[in-house]
């Protein structure tokens, strides 16, 4: 398991008229999060796409408990349970403080731009999670 | 069951670099879609909350399977399959032409905002919708 | 003088917690407005991109009158004052109603894709456009 | 004159197919800036709204020199050239490196939310400000 911590402050366009962090910002929070988590694995997400390794996001699940409001400071918790293979699985948490404010999880397909087909996970990726996930 | 459609065309504020309509967008074109059906039943959202129910999401989740690209007309299509209690929940299919792009669902509580406290659907919601969910 | 009017409804995830339509989401309000100008005449700028010619802006100025909130229903009114050389100018005012919200314009210039440089406003725009501005 | 530094990194969400940041989250990036620019100087901007003193920009104006791409990490410069009156006006300037990206300012107005008349700034953060401008 691999896990990562981020921090997002809730921004003024962000907030809708309930004063609440727009529900729709948390794919955009969490896309921050993990790409984050990557580049504190040596990973530049950037480079990875240049490079022609596209990782969209093909499922998206998430379960609010509690609104974050403007200003808030955010943690982000994002964990790799499983060792990607042709798919990458990223779960978060976001907390304000001791509060969990909800919990979501995404599935991200390794898709080489060229070939237009899902491939492994990158050689150099993988071993760098690797310690991550003795067997 | 009730169904509605909406169209939406894909702004180019909401393309990323990959050329694709951003996942996070379809939060919003679900909750545009979602307001659209209910006023199709003569309930204007905006009024429903100055009244005082709010009616935020508790739960959504999407399933991608093709992008949508800059200035695709959009068909979503909204479903209410069943009837809703404290809870509403809405089906989401977004379609370009025949081509089915992502199916997603919301679950969403009426919540009253003085009280800050779940209530049951407001009654005249539950009989515009009852001819939709006969016994 | 060419003139063309768009409808916009102001979402929910545009509202900021003061309740009014963020300042910001205008920038992405213009550009839908030009865009279907551009339509309104025979252009689709899809395809103007997708040939090589990508329009970029280079100056954006907005004077605030009065807020737009949540699921207005507002008229943007685009006009183009000046026969476009290698620079389009565009004029915006924002109208809820007989209410004038904002009045704005947007200088973008005609850019080669390939050669990286400023280029002429399209011989097929020009010409479309040219009614419009009789010598 | 008072001058602060508030870096922003452009996310995925925030890019256009053109591979740009969209032109229209300046305005956002500049609202980030500008409320770390008070936070420097002990005044907490959602504090001061929920003292009922709104802050809504009424003119913005910006002219673009380069564009920043995905993951760039941006310098906003966030200057106040002037003592704030019934009007605050902020300029910025968007750095990557050496470069000069944009240069742009805001002329935004204290608000009352009660009375909902324009009011002078409010005396504390005069007085956070007065070192800068002396006389």
């Amino acid at each position: 398991m691999f896990t990562n911590n981020t921090i997002i402050r809730v921004r003024y366009s962000e907030t809708d008229r309930m004063g609440y962090s727009y529900y729709g910002n948390y794919a955009t929070y969490f896309e921050v999060a993990r790409v984050e988590a990557l580049r504190s694995l040596g990973i530049n997400y950037k480079t990875l796409e240049d490079e022609g390794i596209l990782l969209p996001v093909v499922e998206y699940s998430i379960r609010f408990i509690k609104p974050a409001f403007y200003d808030d400071e955010l943690l982000i918790r994002t964990i790799i349970p499983t060792r990607p293979t042709v798919r990458a699985r990223f779960e978060y948490e976001t907390l304000r403080g001791e509060q969990l404010l909800n919990k979501a999880w995404t599935e991200l397909v390794f898709f080489d731009k060229i070939s237009e087909k899902p491939v492994r996970c990158p050689l150099h990726l993988e071993k760098l999670l690797s310690p991550f996930f003795p067997t």
